[in-house]
């Protein structure tokens, strides 16, 4: 925890307008976006500068205080919430996009930009930046970085990951490290920068990032199906990526997501349907034109119910709005929104639903599953309220048996979301105790006191 | 280094004809294919199964015996050069293809089985491994990973990590360790999967690799330009780039190494030359022919001297013949080629050249410079004789500047090839006491006796 000296030089050292010492003030950082994770931290600090996180980290030195990175708090592991109390370490005000590098088609941020605000700022230059998280209009780069966040984009795109060509970090001991850099190719010595990216701030705190960029999509079509069975759309997307056909978004949405989309946004959506999938495919026109072609020859072979194709843009985002607002849709529906991450090589996909659809019957529990189905990433959310001690132990004994399931078909824990607190347990099933070890090892290297974003990521 | 009870209890539990340890018989051993490298082991393993990598491990462990795995040694850093001797652990005998899984676009091999081996297996079935390191006829794919290598494809396709989705390594305490999986997204806990991708050997030794494979293009147009200026060719480089277009290959060559090439090969190059680019676009054939439109455009505009498309396939081959053969006709031009792997950021590639030219001539050496243009990874290869101590000493100040140069313009000291011994001193150069730290840091949590390829990467 944060002593009331470590407080005080917190103030005297970075300025009071930097820190954060009210208990009121303080809820809001107490959280982040998983359900039933609030641990209030006992101060926050603003840095502007490295040299701020540098004298942050070392009055966590000497005091032994936890130190928790925090972007927007749109995580959904409980990677930000401070739950060892400590000082939340707000990265918001270093907001700056200090170079869009045209020639080398680059750009570096200071960790708090907004991710829209960037993607906005380098399509003005006629450039493109594909990660596109679901918290995008709100999140933050160094959020991204240090979940690796995915997006609807990921099947074609890629991840975060794949977009991180440097970063600056301050380490526990003081040290600013640079890895990575311009170049395109670049193998210098262990890849610290991968390894950074996705630490969840449990190995440095990131001050700086470079990104790569790439030339837009020339065009796109959208297209939305519907499905009357499930297992009908499962085929649709294998059959998709059989024909080699790579869609820059390949999206799905049960029965249950659409019904409770169409409660809330009204937007005729048929409730009667098992599935939807919204497909978008991106590129040269000629291209474009033969892959939706292709997809919607798959859509009548496997007998799509219903098949609509944008046939301009207003039309292509009303189609992407169901998909968008799904989670906001189901969030309302009960008190609790348990989301969760389950990935599966993408043959398993249809096991994988149909695996939701039983585990939700044995448990009697409202299941909600949408995602990336391109990617295999789906997110099977349980509506439930965590005042009813009952369904919360049914919820998560569904979820248990999901990843026994999932991580049997060679699945991982997360797709996208990180680990965090609500994961771990889960974590170490997937890697093992020697997997669980190299993780330790690594923790312990970078970090041999435990003061960084301490109790996540590593099963104790 | 081995002892001979080391090498006798190898014998024991390996069996004699895994065990190799008649000096003339270690002889092939002691070097990769970086000059002036060649320090003798005291004994070789030829492992085929995991339990066998695993019974090495801990006899060097009991014995203080370091381990350097090796693949077909065509390294260019002396990354499997056993230059603190032990036992040289020869993974080609674990050279299977185990399974190419059509669904989920993924090949699982053993760590020893040759790059284009892999390359034609997944061709068979329609697939695609684009990462083609000079040396993929030989080339073992562990080796690829431990040194991240390259290609020519790279500036569209990227380099071997970005292929890599899953890898199995024992760890020198014996533990057997899984990291990554079949799924496209995956964000379970540190990115040990990345970290060990281009780790060189010292931090496990790599018994399983799962690796994405992608649809291939479905056509490719090939082209040649030359140029009487070297600005000129830097500048279509950029114009290229700039136009938005991302071509599969870019690769430049020099004057001296176009006249080596003619010298070796007679193929009618056109000597008096400066520079020769060789340009691959692929894809749809609507791209693939606007995109060779909008190439020849730019090399019209900045006055290439004479421009070149193939008309067929067995025309492209042979245009990219002279590319291809670079290095080895460099090679016979005189005793000693040192060839490097110096990489800038795309913009300073005119810069690169200029400076080469002026440091060859400033050092009176014989220099010829060919490699990945549009990566801004290139080769200056100094063409000497290791019997002249002052030649070599030039040599060695030529290339002190030049990365010096390189490290000020943003690059790095390796685009492809790796540290391994050659380079370690350069590395620490380029990212500090901070960041050798950071690799020491990392090398002592997962090899604290120090006996995984010891002395590798990290400057002492």
């Amino acid at each position: 925890m944060a002593s009331i000296a470590a407080i005080k030089q917190l103030i005297d050292k970075l300025g009071a307008e930097k820190v954060v010492a009210e208990k009121e003030d303080l809820l809001t950082l107490g959280y982040d976006s998983t359900p039933g994770l609030l641990h209030l931290p006992e101060v926050a600090v603003y840095p502007t500068t490295v040299a701020d996180v540098q004298t942050v980290l070392g009055i966590a030195r000497d005091e032994g205080m936890p130190v928790v990175p925090r972007g927007s708090g749109t995580g959904l592991s409980g990677g930000s919430v401070p739950h060892q109390g400590g000082v939340v370490l707000c990265l918001n005000r270093m907001n700056r996009i200090l170079e869009i590098d045209e020639e080398n088609l680059t750009a570096t941020c200071e960790p708090g930009v907004i991710t829209l605000d960037l993607f906005e700022a380098v399509a003005d230059k006629g450039l493109f930046y594909p990660p596109d998280p679901g918290s995008q209009k709100i999140s933050t780069l160094a959020g991204n970085v240090m979940e690796n966040a995915g997006g609807l984009r990921g099947l074609k795109y890629g991840v975060t990951r794949d977009y991180v060509m440097a970063l600056e970090a301050v380490l526990i001991d003081g040290s600013v490290v640079q890895t990575g850099g311009k170049s395109v190719k670049d193998v210098a010595g262990y890849a610290f920068k991968d390894l950074l990216c996705g630490s969840e701030g449990t190995l440095g705190i990131i001050t700086g990032i470079t990104l790569k960029l790439i030339p837009p999509p020339q065009t796109k079509t959208t297209m939305l199906a519907y499905f009357d069975a499930m297992p009908r759309a499962g085929e649709a997307v294998a059959k998709i990526i059989a024909d080699k056909i790579i869609p820059s978004t390949l999206e799905i949405m049960d029965n249950a997501t659409i019904n409770c989309v169409e409660d809330y946004a009204g937007i005729g959506l048929p409730r009667q349907m098992a599935a939807l999938l919204l497909i978008e495919v991106d590129g040269h026109p000629a291209v474009v034109a033969e892959e939706a072609a292709a997809v919607e020859k798959v859509l009548r072979s496997v007998g799509a119910a219903e098949f609509k194709v944008a046939r301009d843009a207003d039309e292509a985002a009303s189609l992407a709005a169901a998909r968008r607002t799904a989670l906001s849709a189901l969030a309302r529906v009960s008190p609790t929104t348990l989301l969760e991450d389950a990935t599966v090589p993408r043959s398993r996909l249809a096991d994988t639903f149909a695996e939701i659809e039983r585990l939700g019957e044995k448990f009697r529990l409202k299941v909600g599953t949408f995602g990336h189905a391109g990617d295999g990433n789906i997110h099977p959310t349980v509506l439930c309220d965590e005042r009813d001690a009952d369904e919360m132990e049914r919820a998560h004994a569904f979820y248990h048996e999901l990843y026994e399931k999932v991580l049997a078909w060679g699945g991982t824990v997360s797709g996208e979301h990180g680990i965090g607190i609500a994961k771990k347990d889960y974590l170490a099933k997937q890697i093992g105790p020697a997997g669980v070890a190299v993780m330790r090892r690594i923790k312990q290297s970078f970090d041999p006191q435990g003061l960084l974003n301490p109790g996540k990521i590593i099963a104790d």
